[in-house]
């Protein structure tokens, strides 16, 4: 291996080396809080299952790339969620912030997370640990400006503010990865094998079975949001295996269409499930958002990415990206039609939720345009086009036979 | 493949889509109850995981089918949950239903869906997911029927009526199977493999820490319940490596004995585990149901399926058939020994609870076997034998290896 | 196979039939008590879900032990808490006993299992299941008059008397572990995979994402134990990442390192995170554990194991047993720092806990030894050494391959 390989591997220790020490020296500083706890410990259990476990597993579908996959989400999970911490406690020195719990922040710092591990889906690969933990911070301090700005200055509430996490972790992740340089075409290292699929079936089954708690955790009527959360994963569970069926040339089902699309109806209806007061509106949002996921699966590798010269390793784009961009849309347009007699608190809320989109947008892209390029000055000794996708370059292996 | 298999393939989505859009437009007239919800997100969520997770990896010991277990596990689930709300909607509009709230509907459904995942385990790998979307639909409407005549005639508690949910899918799925064809006798492809058994590991260690929440959910007092089946599950536990290591010819361990006799304590327990006072009554049906699925295991094969022509992929007559029957006979003998004074009272409760089990049994029979015969019309394109057991038939796969 | 084998397999069955007969014995003199419940089910669950999955999987790492890991830890741990229950009954004759309702006895004796489990991490693959049976009974006897002494004679609290669960774990399995015969120097069988890798890091990420559930059950303040559990097992984390890189030769991670050094932390902080006040005390904690676990499995193998004669499969020692040692140490310093103006109440806590740790300590060495001598007399049919971690000698196999 050339030497310079082993100078990123040198320096990966000494950076989270000292991110550690930093966190710790600031945690100096920091006590726990006496405040009532409003999120129970099962709550935050199941979020953080899902953030470690569930997201772990379901970035596991490339075939040599699955001890990385789960050992990496590990490590920019923990590392995230004490930066997102920290960053909650900085904040507490601004002017008429409330005190918030434990318990409280560190389930927000988990669901924040949820962005940094979807961005890390569409550079799966190609990111080296010491540009992933790099990344994980910035993007942990964006996402918290941008969710700043909404809850400040937009009044949106916090809940609807962390949806957005969706959305922004998917664009920060695709403009990043537009920096990076493309997998050879060749290449069959990128690819997933029936092991590897099983593996990242079980995660997502399990991001399935956790996602009502997901979308409710912050939410303040906590059942209506489990069930919408349950009625438009399941309607685009239905709508995947019909889709796939469709959509391959001889009927067959295809796994990575399940893999995106039975999660897209909870990411879509993340928004609005507060509000929607009918199980079937929720089923026709997970119909859509499902319908879009496996449309995109078709499109975007072929029409879009191409001219943006973008590689989405794991499809984050329209497993993520676009349903939560339905959902957004959607949101709005319930908005519209529940309280279109009263008009002039409609037309403020809209034109709140519309700049809360386009700035989640416009902050995720541009933070991830420049992340993108930080990432890839030499100091950050990125990995060659040829080593792209292999454990074997970060994990040492009792033999040398890795495929799985 | 020849031309029918096209057929079948294009048959699914349009099959599929009709049942959403027929669910979505009766779930129109349905809206979200404000009753206080009795059940909790927990307890929902730890029947939810069993069901979608647990039996999900539980099916999958197929060699060459684990994509379809988990997958097809996943579809007919969501269907049935549909359709299981939908069916206590129209029951509403019967005299004299109390309304129940969303959470806890949906957790019936998902605990009725278990009598259709046992019945799919009885047809695994010679069902295509057409005959086995209808075989959902029918087999929950036979379901309900069934317990609605328990609760409205018989005046059987929802929680003990829920408990023949085994009984049901068990013989359900048996009478089916016996319409469909017999695999080829050489055919090595309905085997399990070491890898595959593990999977089906992974699935049974869930079930088997979840039973006790699975048999609690409906109960009024969870408490005892729980303890109860926990040291039915315990003993069938030790009875099964006790029974496996006696009974193969050098004492060495099976694992398909492990799968299906570790959790045959829960499936017993769960009618009488209410009224056991004592553990140790738990304990000996423990014994009991594990004794009986380790000698069903080797009986049931050789004796009974060649005479009514059955083949049982994943043998539910003895993992979960035998050992609720085993159940029911000893719900009446424990109230037969706590009641024996007051006999006008005990007379009525055994006669009720005798008519509840046959009543099950033949719905049971007689609705899947019909189900089994319009399952092989034509109309369904049946796989051929030389196809049962193959993952192949229905996912693309990114390369032809497929073993695992 | 030589023909003593057929011996062993044949005492198996009799061995845990005569075990069982004599719980359900026992059992029959006991019932199920009214007293208010004060461990809820869920955290029962935890606790549960952890220890028959999470240590059945974290065990899995053997390429040819995978069946026995997981299918034998499920076997002790039923054994074992059901004997645990039954000593707490025994103890109930004792003089001023309070009645424990039956969640908070099975919680605790499952938390007690995590000590049998530990101990066979150390002698996995050597031990059979005759072997493993009767020391499982024999080491939960031993741990419990270990916690008896604790919280009768030197007024330990429960909480803190059973997080030296790790330490008694550890040096009974070390113990005994030096009693049985080393493995072969060339032989291959005791090595890892890839995939065997992966499935032990699918059991490690449970462990870690249920570890604040572990030590908070019994706790008083569950709120601040949990979040010092999160931040020690977050920062040992991202120090095991960073250690592994340090230590190896070229800078790559050893997923064995990540499987030991992230719960470390967690170990570390139980016994101090009741009274752990500031996170940073708890994340340093993490630091230090993780640093012993990974210095440990570098000089453990080489310097003390040989001079010792322990073969410690899966290395307890410097997962557990150093980890649990530093916990015990900071527990001591925290109480000392935080009372030294109380001379006289300072002195007697720290008389107390020098005393508990030691007489873990002792009895575990002790107890250990003594077993580790009984379980190789000739009675028990060791395994020769050419036999050792091989699923092969228990299992039945569809094939003869079996490595995974």
């Amino acid at each position: 291996m050339p030497s310079h390989y082993h100078n990123f591997t040198n320096s990966l220790p000494w950076l989270i080396l000292f991110l550690e020490a930093v966190f710790i020296v600031f945690f100096y500083f920091s006590d726990y809080d006496e405040a009532m706890t409003s999120i129970s410990y099962p709550d935050f259990q199941d979020v953080n299952h899902m953030v470690i476990f569930g997201f772990g597993f379901f970035l596991a579908f490339l075939k040599r790339y699955g001890f990385s996959s789960i050992g990496f989400n590990l490590l920019i999970i923990v590392l995230g969620v004490q930066c997102s911490v920290l960053i909650e406690e900085l904040l507490l020195f601004l002017p008429d912030r409330e005190i918030e719990d434990d318990m409280k922040r560190l389930t927000k710092a988990t669901l924040s997370l949820t962005a940094v591990v979807i961005s890390t889906g569409a550079v799966l690969g190609k990111i080296n640990p010491v540009q992933l933990s790099v990344m994980t911070v910035v993007e942990m301090v964006a996402f918290r400006m941008s969710r700043w700005i909404h809850t400040t200055f937009l009044q949106v509430s916090d809940n609807i503010s962390m949806m957005h996490v969706h959305l922004f972790g998917a664009y920060f992740g695709l403009a990043a990865s537009s920096r990076f340089s493309e997998p050879l075409p060749g290449s069959e290292k990128n690819a997933n094998t029936p092991k590897s699929d099983l593996l990242s079936m079980l995660g997502t089954v399990f991001l399935w079975v956790f996602w009502p708690s997901f979308n409710s955790v912050l939410a303040e009527d906590k059942s209506i949001v489990i069930c919408n959360t349950y009625f438009a994963l399941a309607v685009s569970t239905v709508t995947a295996f019909m889709l796939s069926a469709l959509t391959t040339k001889d009927g067959k089902f295809k796994m990575t269409h399940i893999h995106s699309a039975v999660l897209a109806g909870g990411v879509a209806v993340g928004y609005a499930a507060p509000i929607i007061d009918y199980p079937w509106i929720a089923m026709i949002l997970g119909l859509l958002a499902s319908v879009i996921a496996i449309l995109g699966s078709y499109c975007l590798p072929r029409c879009l990415n191409p001219v943006l010269k973008i590689h989405d390793t794991s499809g984050v784009h329209f497993t993520f990206g676009l349903p939560s961009m339905l959902g957004a849309l959607a949101h709005i347009v319930l908005l519209v039609i529940q309280n279109w007699t009263d008009t002039p608190s409609l037309h403020l809320w809209v034109t709140i939720y519309i700049w809360a989109f386009f700035l989640t947008m416009d902050v995720a892209l541009i933070t991830g345009f420049i992340t993108g390029i930080i990432l890839n000055f030499k100091l950050f000794k990125t990995i060659p086009v040829s080593k792209y996708f292999e454990d074997q370059l970060y994990w040492e292996f009792p033999h040398l036979a890795v495929e799985f």
